[in-house]
């Protein structure tokens, strides 16, 4: 799928809100893949294509769920958490995407894993540091992304988590994964 | 295993400060226990058993680990994760404990796990809030163990995740397990 298709199915598939979001992911994605010697353009389509499925009912997320070989448990946690999977799970049997790092990338964009890609990675961070974003300890991450893109990751998984408990939400365990991959790889120790 | 066998034979396994402690940790899992209506002379054999590995040096906690049917990837977290899951092992195998309740509340007192038992969250909770335990937030744990084990439990394994997030520290997926399953017990939604 060339750049200019898949803007245009975005397009047709989000509110303008998000599809303005995706193109400041998508912006903000290209600049860490430039910074962090990643291949502008699948990183370009990735982002591009991350919330492909963000817009579509609840329904319609868990049908396609159902349907997709996607980890069960997943309906047990929150449905934040399903337009990832069904986002990958469509571009790749309906729209022919067939490049796993970018299907990846759209798959794990919300709940993170271990042994993420670097065009994973730059994806995660992306979405979460995009210039439209303005929440409490963004700037940091944004700082943090000019020098590692790894400890950027580290940073927004352990921010996700600590929300997560403050609120008393669920922690679905591939955002534990990514937490403590990166933790290893930036601590060495425990 | 009698309860006085069981005094001995962990005092001839610990310093005498992890003895004491040992020791008010039976005592406030008996008052749980009394509270929570769990037979109080398991809850105090499981909690006076609790910490029979804990002064094992590093090596024989490893040994000990390799030939037991531990998860292989507590090895790849903190040691202090090792204690519990040695001390079952050896109780079953080596001093006759064959109860399953018994042996999963030493197995897990450090990480939690999902779908505890009452018996278990009590040794869980005991080990956080007995009396010589001092640090921020322990009261308010006191307090809520008096009205509802599954939301001291719950607060436990939140201090703790809160805790090593803290300290940069890996956190052992057990650990989220208790987190989410008592959340969904108490919240209901996520």
């Amino acid at each position: 799928m060339k750049i200019d298709e898949a803007v245009l199915l975005v397009q047709s598939q989000l509110t303008t809100k998000r599809f303005d979001h995706t193109m400041r992911v998508a912006q903000t994605a290209k600049e860490l893949a430039d910074l962090y010697d990643v291949d502008v353009k699948k990183v370009d389509l990735a982002a591009t294509l991350h919330d492909f499925a963000k817009d579509f009912p609840v329904e319609k997320l868990k049908q396609v769920l159902d349907k997709s070989q996607s980890p069960e448990d997943l309906l047990l946690y929150n449905q934040e958490l399903w337009h990832g999977p069904v986002g990958a799970y469509l571009l790749e049997t309906k729209y022919g995407i067939t490049d796993t790092d970018i299907l990846h990338a759209v798959r794990f964009h919300t709940t993170g894993r271990a042994q993420m890609s670097k065009l994973e990675l730059i994806v995660y961070v992306a979405d979460y540091i995009e210039p439209g974003r303005q929440f409490p300890g963004v700037d940091t991450v944004r700082n943090i992304a000019q020098n590692d893109l790894y400890e950027a990751a580290w940073t927004v998984a352990r921010n996700t988590i600590q929300f997560l408990l403050k609120k008393n939400a669920l922690v679905y365990p591939d955002t534990i994964d990514i937490y403590n991959d990166l933790t290893r790889r930036l601590f060495k120790s425990n």
